[in-house]
């Protein structure tokens, strides 16, 4: 597995063309690459604004069809309409693991594990693909129209990457755009660059929330950081807001058919509670407590159980995945059609005839107090409410204030055992899947749930249980994702409501402290089971008694000689798969001097176009200028989440192979190095906050040619 | 003046000592650290919370005592009143700047860029003592409650990062607390990711924003940034918002005086405009592009008086700088109180009795319609209600929706022009002044300005001026201080209201790029001016085309070998002012080897001690580990923002000058290195990204020793 996934060099490869090319541009050459990568920002945030439109859209009215079919047939027959509502279900969810196992493998799952090692430095092939932008957008209309227990909002998080990466690098490449206006983003820096503006891009359309984007791109997903970028990603939530909101206003017409009543999530609780008093700190650090315990448990239980996948189940074919992914449907579907019929209804209270809440409400309608299965017209079924629903508004009914003791314990606790139970089998299936949503919906559940306690409990508190749901929802999410200020921004932008802001920020801080008392986030783990090796922010602790040197072991380098023979190149290449090779050149006194690092890709690259061939084993003289540049820079580019070539690939004849390549103009002269011994801390603080993939480790040096303070950077324009 | 700055050195030197003391320590001791870490950002949020709450009670209970006692004279006489404003305002201000003359001069200002450049690397000297912590304190009551054009939110942000220094290094060097308990911390690396969090604290204390704390800290004045630390910086702010809440729950009960009516800045504008039409999107252009304008030219304008004071008046003594501040304080009080009286009063509109609003208000309370030198019983005076008040109200009412045309245009004007003008001036005197809150009052005028003629324009649209007043402010904050999301996140915390945000997004995005074409932030530009030498994030475009080496000129390399005359040492450290000096020593082979790199005030403290002096010239033997360490690692801590050891402090006898030294237990084995032809580019983000003081530049290796890659990084625990 760990074969699929390879690193990145985000590192300028200063070579000897790369040089050349930037003395040929101007100062105005430098405007146009800003101006285009500002230009590229905005695609990306229109783009994704418009994925995520499409992606509600599509959601809204396949449920919102299937809701209304189900309950204009359950008028005449339950179990007419369970068949139909199963079948609906069965159908979607077929669409959407067709569409991944037979077009999109890389499409599975919610993908920010992927992105996540993407921004870090290692390249998941075919994460990035067009085929895989298009699998996961059709495959979780599937998906979440099919009513399994996962969310659309991970997913787009991965659609806004893919759209940031497909511009970044001209489109497909398959289908190329007009390559020569896209060049300036050819550098790898640049894409990953616009991969973040991407991944805030698409949580900014997932939750309406252009702030938590920007801060979920930072926190989350990037392992580096550059006030500049800030910039540009916040303008690109900002794009988004933009965008969703203007299509969200022509859908106000009516012209988008169920979407609407539904639509975005938005779950305002500005009717919530007014104030907290201290008493209530107590049960809410509970449901913190609570919230890291259930979160820590997820990511054990659904490790496990993707470990189980992969190396059993999903072994044995593209059926097998089908199949699995199927019967999970049918399940589903069983459970919340067949669980609320099992609830006795209970009588509607007396409501405020200005509130605006019926009892119960109108069949085919959104809100609370849905008559399902009751016998009386005047009675409600509170465990259908939130399971016969889409994921949205049995969310906005758990957030729901003003509604005490709609839901009775006994409905609460069927709910969160049953749906905490599909969350964890329905994680890993193959198809595109979040777990934002269903962390909302756990949490708001066991949040309600000591609400209710809460109000039975201290009763002369304007106490609103909704409140307590909201708290649960952030510790849940806090539990199991990790996260802190994102979390907790996104939190307060999707419930539109900033009084809670430092009761959400402390059920944070404890469900994440209590959870990362038993394992790592979500994504992290995800991440290692799946072989992409992300370098976490803090080293390890045994590396402070550690020296670059013992990190290298007695490895014995593989190195190349300055002009080599085409010949050598090639059975080096074949002897080992390294991916980069120290370059050695001879000085005129017979001593020798490590000249620079060349890549294996750009070895491949001149083994192939055979350009660069001579015959003659003495060097061409790089430094007179007189070189001539037969290679466009792109053509070393090599297109992101794809294979690149592979040594196998490439037919030399004997001609050829005893042919000489000068590898001087190829190399990239100044690799970053480290003294032998340095301790493994620091080399490590090296590499991650420079994002490197290669590091040589050297002697000491004989001598120093100048030391470079603060003053000598400090060169005025 | 550049002389008072000094680099900070971030990086561990990982020396004999360090390393012998790393391996001693067990696993124990690092959860030990990271309990401490955690304990001191408690300590750091709690002592930050209570400064803030005493400075605004102070603020207030002056500001509010100040205004009745005037408005209970001017019942009888408009002069009395206005001499006995003017007086208890001088009186303020007069205690507020000779506190800072002659007791805390580094107390001057809003202390933002110093506490930048601190975290960029550079030390200020006196910047973070504990006397500056009390001056500024002190300070900021007298000059806040004294009404000059200056806002509390900038010094409360130094305020926090003086007591996380503090804190960090335990205590002032003064009165030092139990330094053993605190030995944790003195890495400086651990003081400055506590100074992150005082800061953060600042900005929530004085917002009681903590969530705009925390971006504040991260996008304005870090320059690099790890994922832990923003989970420490988060329980920070959160805990500040749990300390400042209790402290006004405690207050509510009416124990703090006039604390309380006014209290922190919260402008609620929850009942503002509900919606936005797309024809507003223009003029609310118009307003980023004001924004934009404006605050590049007070930048401009700023810098240029500073330059001025600096230069011209302030050298002249304390004596200038404390008559200047007691004439701007007359000024102050003579245009705010003496130009609403030319002002005629406008008779009181009909208010809805339930909408709790008063015309005119009754005397001596907070609110809207002051009745302010008008004939009449039943009129009001505009200018009175924005300019005879506290800033705080002025902006409520600003801000304040349902209350359309209670200005006139005219005033707004007047205001502006006068407002802007004192702005200026009051800028650079010598009291702790913020520029948040008087930046705010700029761009809510002119909002509010706008706000009228597309009211009145637009006639049919719902619009509410107080939007337009919160959008300028938003606009005026983005082009003067060029801040992005954590502006966006504090403007969207103080006015309670998340409906408004990709409305504040765009101005902001707009005023930022308009202001970007005329010149730098503000907190930048004084830093500057201020000799404080900030690494941008961006590296300059001319470092392309240069290499290390260039950079270092042909400077001659001044350096030590390991062993060295403790005579030579005191010359060669006499002889320049560098900061450090790589050490030499030769291989049995005759070969040279650079060994290290040492630093002037590791060197001073050996000197002074003198523990280390030995008479033989042969190096004593480290490797055996058969050294004795003589000294305890703290005694090489600098404290911070003092000025540390100078050689002539240093007073050596003939005898000690003719021993010898063995420098290879003290210098640094491992400094960083690039080989001479890097680019400039690639050393600046490494120095930048890993806040170096020192790089060497040496030749290129001789050869490899192994390659570093992600695999060798990958060590389980
Ligand atoms: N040219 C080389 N000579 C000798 N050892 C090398 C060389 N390049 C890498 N190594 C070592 O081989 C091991 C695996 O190297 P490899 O090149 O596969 O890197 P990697 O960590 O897998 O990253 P990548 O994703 O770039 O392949 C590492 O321990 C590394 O130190
Ligand atoms: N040991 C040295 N030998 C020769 N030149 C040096 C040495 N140390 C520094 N320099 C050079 O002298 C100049 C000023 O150096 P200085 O040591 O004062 O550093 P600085 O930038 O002022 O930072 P600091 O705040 O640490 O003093 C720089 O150009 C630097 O390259
Ligand atoms: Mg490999
Ligand atoms: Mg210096």
């Amino acid at each position: 597995d760990a074969s699929s996934v390879e690193s990145l060099d985000y590192e300028v490869i200063e070579n000897y063309a790369y040089r050349l090319q930037q003395a040929k541009r101007g100062k105005l050459y430098a405007w146009y690459s800003v101006v285009v990568k500002w230009l590229f920002a905005l695609a990306t945030g229109i783009g994704t604004g418009l994925a995520a439109v499409f992606i509600n859209i599509a959601v809204e009215n396949f449920a919102g069809w299937k809701f209304s079919l189900t309950f204009s047939i359950i008028q005449k027959s339950y179990f007419a309409g369970f068949v139909v509502y199963m079948l609906i279900n069965l159908a979607l969810v077929f669409s959407s693991v067709y569409i991944i196992t037979h077009f999109a493998p890389a499409a599975a799952g919610s993908g920010i594990p992927e992105i996540k090692g993407y921004l870090n430095g290692i390249d998941t092939h075919g994460i990035l693909l067009f085929r895989t932008l298009v699998g996961k957008i059709f495959g979780s209309i599937g998906s979440v129209g099919g009513g399994l227990a996962l969310g659309k909002e991970g997913p787009l998080v991965h659609t806004g990457a893919c759209i940031a990466s497909l511009l970044g690098q001209g489109g497909s490449t398959k289908y190329h755009l007009n390559s020569r206006w896209l060049q300036v983003l050819k550098s790898e820096r640049d894409r990953r660059d616009l991969v973040t503006c991407g991944c805030a891009a698409g949580v900014a359309a997932a939750f309406r929330a252009p702030v938590g984007g920007v801060l979920f791109a930072l926190e989350e997903v990037t392992s580096w950081w550059r006030s500049q970028l800030m910039w540009r990603v916040f303008f690109t939530s900002a794009i988004v807001a933009v965008v969703v909101r203007t299509a969200m206003g022509w859908c106000r017409s009516g012209k988008c058919g169920h979407f609407g009543s539904g639509g975005f999530i938005i779950w305002d609780v500005s009717d919530g509670q007014e104030d907290y008093s201290f008493e209530e700190l107590f049960p809410m650090a509970i449901i913190g407590i609570i919230g890291g315990l259930l979160g820590a448990l997820f990511n054990q239980l659904t490790l496990y159980i993707t470990h189980w996948r992969r190396n059993y189940l999903h072994r044995r074919g593209n059926r097998v995945k089908i199949i699995e992914a199927c019967i999970i449907s049918v399940i589903t579907s069983i459970i919340s059609f067949g669980l609320p019929l099992f609830k006795k209804c209970t009588p509607c209270p007396d409501i405020d005839a200005n509130s605006g809440i019926e009892c119960p409400r109108a069949p085919g309608m959104y809100g609370n107090y849905v008559n399902f299965y009751c016998g009386n017209k005047n009675e409600y079924n509170d465990l259908a409410t939130i399971f016969f629903n889409t994921q949205d508004d049995a969310i906005r009914n758990l957030f729901s204030a003003k509604t005490i003791h709609e839901f009775s314990a006994q409905s609460l606790l069927t709910f969160l055992v049953m749906f905490y139970t599909l969350a964890v089998v329905t994680f890993g299936t193959s198809v595109p899947a979040g777990q934002f949503v269903p962390g909302i919906m756990i949490g708001s559940t066991y949040g309600r749930l000591v609400g209710m306690f809460v109000v039975s409990f201290y009763r002369k508190l304007n106490i609103e249980e909704g409140t307590y749901a909201l708290l649960g929802a952030a510790s849940f999410l806090g539990g199991s994702m990790r996260m802190t200020v994102s979390l907790c921004v996104i939190m307060v932008e999707i419930t539109n409501n900033l009084k809670f802001l430092p009761l959400i920020m402390l059920v944070l801080l404890i469900s994440k402290a209590v959870g990362d008392a038993f394992n790592e986030g979500l994504y992290e783990e995800q991440a290692r089971l799946r072989g992409i090796p992300l370098l976490e922010s803090k080293p390890k602790y045994q590396m402070r008694n550690m020296t670059a040197r013992e990190a290298c072991g007695n490895q014995k380098v593989i190195y190349f000689h300055r002009v080599v023979k085409v010949g050598d190149v090639v059975s080096i290449l074949r002897s080992n798969n390294h991916n980069g090779f120290p370059v050695i050149d001879h000085t005129r006194n017979g001593e020798t001097l490590v000249i620079g690092l060349i890549l294996r890709s750009h070895l491949l690259v001149l083994l192939q176009t055979k350009v660069d061939f001579q015959h003659s084993p003495l060097p061409s003289d790089v430094r007179g200028g007189s070189l001539p540049i037969r290679h466009n820079l792109n053509e070393f580019m090599k297109p992101v989440s794809s294979k690149g070539l592979s040594i196998d690939e490439i037919h030399l004849d004997s001609d050829d192979i005893n042919m000489y390549i000068d590898l001087a103009p190829f190399l990239n002269p100044s690799p970053y190095v480290v003294p032998e011994d340095m301790s493994l801390t620091k080399v490590y603080n090296l590499f991650r906050q420079l994002g490197l993939r290669h590091l040589l480790v050297v002697p000491r040096a004989s001598r120093v040619i100048g030391l470079v303070t603060r003053k000598d950077l400090l060169i005025e324009d």
